[in-house]
């Protein structure tokens, strides 16, 4: 029998019944207050406060017990000091609840009797048949469902929904590195888990859970150290890395870090060239600075179907500077900008308007300069897609520049949709280019505000074709493996 | 003589009165049309329209030429086609002027006629004492006197007046990459130039003169490629680094990008690993990636005074996953988390609230957990710098926990002055966290919104400190070498 059935993950995200144990009925701060409350008033299940002294809060019964609950709790969250935890799960067990979120910390992580006590509670759980996410996390967050993040709704920032899975070994990284950045590049979020000790349900689990969510487009995940399951988690990567992108961003991969990582959530520490050429070959794509998980993420959203390419793409720019830039960053990354021959710059410099034509350059990365129009943009990105050997192209559009309107994206869009191969924008940060963006993004051209993110972006295209290509390889060793055992 | 005397440096940076040339009848977005709208609408100089046809622009008269202004221009700002660009300068040379920016375009960056154009340009200015600056460039940014980005005002933002000046041989980079990144980072401007091809005024040229500018305490540069006089660049920046801080940012270090900056701005190949480290020897800080300009522009403006750092730094976080990335972007980097004692571990625990403190971690990074309020990070960062071996510490802290309020800059802002050891800190970028990150910036604290951009602060003192010692040790062989000699 699996760890955890469907049956449990239907309870672990989509309770129609919660218990949140541990409310406080003096701080109103106290993370089961917080989430008692954002459960009580912000989503579609039913939630229970509990506190073993009983009593009332805000005129509302606290219940001793969960099992003095009018009904019975699918999940059980909980936020009681550690040495406490088994004996509530004891008490869930006995209920009959299934599912459990363990908020507290002071397990493992803090070593010496902690990690005695973690034993004892997963124990429990597996007594009860109790399927559990934590201890020392933040839990999970599947709207309209739940959403068990201890933090005060008007301080943090919620995306939209969407198709993006996310699994975190910490919950603060998790709330401001992804969360954050998903909501400020407009990323929808499918769920969001937080996995902490990890002491029974893992990213193994979370990850075979995400890899079969019909829901789940692509699925980010942050790692601190090699993992508890190595083995395991590396062979279900290169099972599903093929069909749905996985990202990575793996914390604790220097010495400092892993000893940090080790009184954060008791992870151990892994050679970090070990992992992330491990990650490599079983066709995880690593996110290596705190930017790029966002708009990895945002290139698989916006590109469905996942292009695959070989690596050839086109810049066009109205900054020379820019392009010199754009050029620089993909070098050593697998992107080659196509050298254009003579008569195609001849041709380049044709479609171009009389401003342009003769201050511009044609070679690749193509500059436009500043008095670059929507229309320049349009036909020169038009004619080097048209080019079959072009397999893509990066955009640096500066809204700075006159001739630019907010057209531009509606022009842009309407010429990838036509070519079919994937474009990424950058275009600076500014609030007031905001229709701009907006352009873009609603046909289909995702936008990042560094140079470096949309080079990022093309690469994830190019580093997810080589993982399809190794795994078809893999596939047919495989078959020709059996074949010759099976003469 | 100097090819640019202080004179010649006061008609560009702070002219009276501005003539601009090629003002469009027809075109209100022509280049030198925003010029003047600009100028004549915000800034302390009077501008005068110039036109070979004459005309009139808004009622205005538009002079045929520099010698029909009704009195004599300090500056005269070009934007005419490339061919006609000699012949003005030799107008504004009869007419007594010093000092030229040329904006237009098609000199050495298009090749072939335009490298003859642009010697004949040269030897005109030089005929007549025009210090210039350009061709291919938007010129000079020095409020309140000029500003000839031809950049409509409402499509770009103007950061604060301030202490750091910019040199860029790229005016789109400059704009988005450096000036838009202070604006966002509230980082205040002196001076900004665009040297474009910089046929006469050159990058040695402007460090020379805010090497010796007062009101600029640090010097931020986008460079494409080995630059022009690499010997003499690099002997200036040895000569003002330790003093003055130097920024660089350098473009066109793979081969596609030398290829594109040859294109640019006429740049000619430099060997990557060689700039790079010609640069470090020289003292000067090199960033790397995009948002690094500005973060590094942000530290040296906080502290004045300049701490040199051995390296030796601690980290307080609230969140154990941001103290892991932390400790994982020190390494490599010449900073060293330093390792607390059993004993000192004690006394941090023993200094925090009773909430956070059987759950913290109180290893370097210090994890005080998302329940840590004000105090907790008030107390450990005092105690952790009043430890003589710490030189300085980066501050992780994250508003949305509860217990974080926006007086936490304040009170933090008092340690780090009682100590007076540099602190900088991540704070996300929120817009809503605004008032916790204007409690740290008003209390002398700069933040920032990447943990690796609080690193690469840290680092920058530690880069300097190291420029500083060489260039000391240097300054003593120089003596030893003279003393041997003179013997």
């Amino acid at each position: 029998m699996p760890l955890a059935t469907d049956a449990h993950f239907e309870k672990l995200l989509r309770p129609k019944k919660v218990a949140v144990i541990g409310v406080s009925l003096t701080n109103p701060f106290h993370p089961a207050n917080i989430i008692f409350n954002k459960s009580f008033y912000g989503s579609g299940s039913v939630a229970y406060p509990v506190n073993p002294h009983g009593g009332e809060l805000e005129k509302r019964p606290v219940y001793r017990s969960v099992n003095e609950l009018p009904e019975q709790a699918d999940l059980a969250i909980i936020a009681v000091k550690a040495p406490l935890v088994p004996g509530i799960i004891r008490e869930c067990g006995a209920a009959g609840i299934k599912a459990a979120i363990i908020i507290s910390g002071g397990f493992a992580e803090v070593g010496g009797e902690g990690i005695a006590l973690q034993e004892e509670l997963v124990k429990e759980c597996r007594r009860h048949d109790i399927c559990m996410i934590g201890p020392n996390c933040i839990g999970v967050y599947h709207p309209p469902y739940i959403d068990s993040f201890f933090l005060p709704p008007e301080r943090t920032v919620i995306p939209k929904k969407g198709a993006i899975s996310v699994i975190s070994q910490s919950g603060a990284f998790l709330v401001d590195q992804i969360l954050t950045r998903f909501y400020e590049e407009d990323l929808g979020i499918r769920t969001a888990v937080s996995i902490g000790n990890r002491a029974m349900l893992d990213e193994v689990d979370m990850l075979a859970h995400f890899a079969q969510d019909t829901g789940t487009r692509a699925i980010c995940i942050y790692l601190e150290g090699a993992g508890t399951r190595p083995r395991e988690f590396y062979e279900l990567c290169s099972e599903v890395s093929s069909r749905k992108p996985i990202i990575a961003f793996v914390g604790g991969k220097s010495l400092k870090g892993q000893r940090a990582a080790l009184s954060h959530t008791a992870a151990l520490a892994g050679n970090s060239r070990v992992i992330s050429s491990a990650l490599a070959q079983c066709g995880v794509i690593e996110a290596t600075d705190e930017l790029e998980l966002a708009s990895l993420a945002k290139i698989f959203d916006f590109y469905h179907h996942r292009p695959l390419l070989e690596g050839n793409i086109a810049v066009v720019s109205s900054s020379g500077g820019h392009g010199v830039v754009a050029a620089d960053l993909c070098e050593g990354t697998g992107l080659n900008l196509v050298p254009f021959s003579d008569k195609e710059q001849r041709a380049l410099k044709k479609l171009c308007t009389d401003s342009i034509r003769n201050i511009s350059s044609f070679q690749n990365p193509l500059d436009l300069t500043g008095s670059a129009s929507d229309l320049d943009f349009e036909r020169t990105l038009d004619y080097v897609l048209s080019l079959p050997r072009v397999e893509g192209a990066i955009v640096l559009a500066l809204p700075y520049t006159p001739m630019i309107t907010s057209f531009i994206g509606t022009r842009l869009g309407h010429v990838v949709r036509r070519h079919d191969k994937p474009v990424a924008a950058y275009i600076p940060s500014l609030a007031k280019y905001g229709m701009v963006l907006e352009g873009f993004e609603l046909n289909g051209i995702p936008v990042v505000h560094t140079i470096q993110e949309s080079v990022q972006m093309m690469q994830a295209l190019y580093r997810l074709g080589l993982a399809v290509q190794r795994s078809r390889r893999n596939g047919k060793n495989h078959a020709a493996r059996n074949n010759h055992a099976g003469k």
